[in-house]
């Protein structure tokens, strides 16, 4: 058996590996938010990433604690706040990195606001020890409607009860 | 050539097919209602399966004959009933069991009535002879909204003209 | 060791590369669609495939070069449009041949008209020597709404500086 055979399997896997890996990261952002999970929510970033919100919101956040801070001041006022993230496509732009868009939308309510969107999240990733992270995000709005909407909203269960 | 090296690499690709297989049982769960394929929805549980859907709705089924029966009996009612399964996290907690989340959205409707909702999967999983099972899934909502909304419904295509 | 055990190994790390393979295919569709890149719109195609939008919109187009016409006579016109692309089954029909269903919504705006659905997918695919391609797409509504709805729209960033 040719030895070459198994470092290509290897090669190949390894690929596998990566876009599942970036993938995840992405669901686990997601699971984070609608979790509120925030110790989740630190490990997504490279220290120094970047966080955008595009126009109309606006606002940036330069490394892992500004993001962290930015993102509690964001969800904290909403009653209910869901992130959809749809499909999305990696393109690798080297061994250790990639960019990727995701398809997102997201409804939020709080006390008297309503916010209802679909997005594009472009992204930055790069392989770290500690495996992929983002090292930016940047989330541009293709629609927006903050006008008011029907129907209830129900707590999260605890996070501690749930399990997964 | 080391062996070790192959068993490392069958390891990690077993873990590969064990992600996509669960993602495959929930995807297949959400085809299985959009298509209301009941033989294809009973493969996807243990025997003694529980299946959970939390307040305001507050149903409970114990086994995948009275989860079927469920099922059956809240779908049959409804003109249109499409379930979206967007991104998911999985996490195994041994070699032959994981739990999940999947962040869900449905839209339904009967002769009277209306259904929109953002919820939680909440999924205990197994591995079993046949393959990856829900041991256990729970809705968790988030979000439910039952006032009117406007449209046409479109039966689904016959599952035997459709193909795959 | 035995060769077989590579064999075997190959075959399988095979399988899940085909899988990812195919939901890629249906990820760059929708994200060609997001990001009106009509270059990439054309590569998901086989020559001679099919493109089918069911009724009420019922239209067809044979060949790559008549889908191409078409999808872009049906997105020019829109200043909003977004298809969220949701989980999706996979049934390999032979070693390169599948059969794919992806659960699909979408929301768009022209300067007068809204469009609102829920659809599902129904594919057929082919592997070719440059990779997967759909060989057929059937859109099955399953819901349509064009009442008229709130909100503002963006426009998409340009392709050229956004990266990914």
């Amino acid at each position: 058996m040719d030895p070459a055979q198994l470092l290509d399997l290897e090669r190949r896997l390894g690929m596998v590996e990566d876009e599942l890996a970036i993938r995840n990261l992405a669901a686990r952002f997601t699971d984070a938010v609608n979790e509120r999970d925030v110790d989740a929510f630190r490990q997504l970033w490279t220290d120094d990433a970047v966080w955008e919100i595009g126009p109309p919101t606006s606002v940036r956040a330069d490394g892992v604690d500004a993001i962290t801070k930015l993102w509690l001041s964001l969800l904290e006022p909403k009653t209910l706040f869901i992130q959809l993230t749809h499909s999305g496509v990696i393109n690798f732009t080297g061994s250790d990195s990639a960019t990727a868009r995701f398809t997102e939308r997201e409804r939020g309510k709080g006390e008297h606001d309503y916010y209802e969107n679909l997005a594009i999240y472009r992204d930055e990733l790069v392989r770290t020890p500690n495996g992929w992270r983002f090292k930016s995000r940047k989330y541009e709005y293709r629609y927006l409607d903050t006008s008011a909407f029907s129907g209830d909203v129900f707590a999260p269960a605890s996070k501690k009860e749930a399990g997964a």
